[in-house]
């Protein structure tokens, strides 16, 4: 799987994904409007309003891009129905040719860690037949559990081609709190790190294997020593924009080749519209508005690439 | 919501949890065939299978117990269908009078977590509407992204009356990987153990606080000196039976008074009618075998206390 999304970052010069992260407040009024009139101020409602604000955001920008990545949070608030609205986002995303990133941050262990990479990458068996639940294409894995806790999603990678970023450092102000604190004089990141590299020996795909990371841009040197550690390790950047890192910070989260990292942006993109640089575009446009804004991030990350 | 849990739990004189983790294999042929014939092997015939076993075994245990579990993994796998049956069990729980503890080990960053809190515990508002999506009454959450990460999941407990149990010391056998290293002299479960406390100091409710601790029966010193560095913290322990710890090992993880932990079971109770002990209730009466189990592993724990 791994290789499939280096290659579309490859044909798409675009090492992005397009964080799908709806908040109801990111909806143009008209759409809500629409959406309340239909379905009522329901959770049915809210599912359909953002059903329609993706399909338009997707619509502008799928042939920028090599990847999404839905926020499965966001779509689980407003419960049944919403989550009927991330597998309609996956299914249609996938459809236009799109790698999705399910970011879940999904684990537990042993027999659960299963289910759920059964959910959410693999299968399960009903009788004698094998059924699908979500089928993304990757799934954000929390490793707090240790290796029995993550190992069932990369047996799932393997049988499945299908992958994995697992926490390692994350973008939020503290994450440092646990993750930074040093083991044996080195920070647990790390030694995650150490592990991630270890859980994803066995499922490479050439130079990269099918278990990546997750590597907030907002921590730089920390990313560039994660590089470093990790070269057989795919990174997916969240921080970017919004939650203010910038490309010069994220530049070390790639290697020479310009490879070795995608990198999110949800805000930014997908409420470009209600920003100062994109609001000529207006609320009646803002799919236009979120284009630009893609046209705009490539081009601010090929610039120190 | 703390001090409902103890009154349940003195009321009925059981410190205990049933796991309601249904693997479709658990499930008696019967109710498969039954499912099956009227859904086909779909995730929808699956899901009603479960919810068939599920409703049973609530029916013949809930006036021996204070709360149920079920883990959301099992009901994920079965995508949409599944997820369906989650919410139907929660709240035909509920109905009974059960405090219900969803384990969904979820936890992200700032929005994302408060999308997670709303989900399972808090409500959304979709235009001048509250609507509520899968409304537990305890939810667990994952420490790994530090205090941004858990405080907006502590926020709704106050403002929603509901709990949480932070991870802190699981009872797999990987658990000590990252959590027993040792940061500063002592363990990094024992860094977020101090920082459950801190979490939990706004919202107690008499002796306790509405942030509680997962800690596994399975690592029993562990356990007795996390009880005393945490004197405010509920314990939410699994490991009991199927996965090796004793009433012994779990003592440890009381108050002198009897209170301060209630202890999970899952397939020790729900598939109680294939162990040994009690296949001679059949099959076709496993409601039956789950309400012998639940009974014995009361006597069980209320012998050590």
């Amino acid at each position: 799987m791994i290789q499939q999304l280096i290659e579309k970052i490859q044909k798409t010069h675009a090492p992005i994904c397009v964080g799908l992260d709806p908040m109801l407040s990111y909806v143009p009024e008209h759409i809500r409007r629409r959406s309340f009139a239909e379905f009522g101020e329901t959770l049915e409602g809210a599912a359909d309003a953002i059903w329609t604000f993706n399909r338009e955001i997707v619509d502008a920008t799928w042939d920028l891009i090599p990847s999404v990545k839905p926020q499965i949070a966001m779509y689980e608030q407003f419960g049944i129905e919403g989550l009927k609205v991330y597998e309609k986002t996956v299914r249609y995303c996938q459809e236009k040719g799109l790698i999705v990133i399910g970011d879940a941050k999904r684990g537990d262990i042993g027999s659960t860690s299963a289910a759920y990479a059964a959910a959410h990458l693999g299968s399960v068996k009903v009788g004698d037949t094998v059924c699908r639940a979500f089928d993304t294409d990757f799934v954000t894995v929390n490793p707090y559990l240790g290796s029995d806790g993550v190992k069932p999603f990369v047996d799932v990678c393997r049988s499945e081609d299908k992958g994995i970023f697992v926490l390692v450092k994350t973008s939020n102000p503290s994450s440092g709190e646990f993750q930074d604190r040093l083991i044996d004089g080195k920070p647990l990141y790390e030694h995650v790190a150490d592990k991630v590299e270890e859980w994803g020996a066995d499922t490479m795909e050439g130079g990269y294997s099918n278990v990546g990371a997750v590597v907030g841009a907002t921590y730089p040197q920390m990313g560039a020593a994660l590089r470093r550690r990790m070269p057989h390790t795919y990174f997916l950047v969240p921080g970017y924009g919004a939650q203010g890192g910038t490309a010069e910070d994220l530049r070390a989260c790639f290697n020479e080749d310009g490879l070795g990292a995608v990198v999110n942006s949800s805000r930014g993109i997908i409420a470009a519209y209600r920003k100062e640089s994109y609001e000529k575009f207006g609320p009646e446009h803002f799919a236009e508005a979120s284009r630009q804004a893609v046209i705009d991030m490539i081009a601010d990350i090929n610039r120190v690439l």
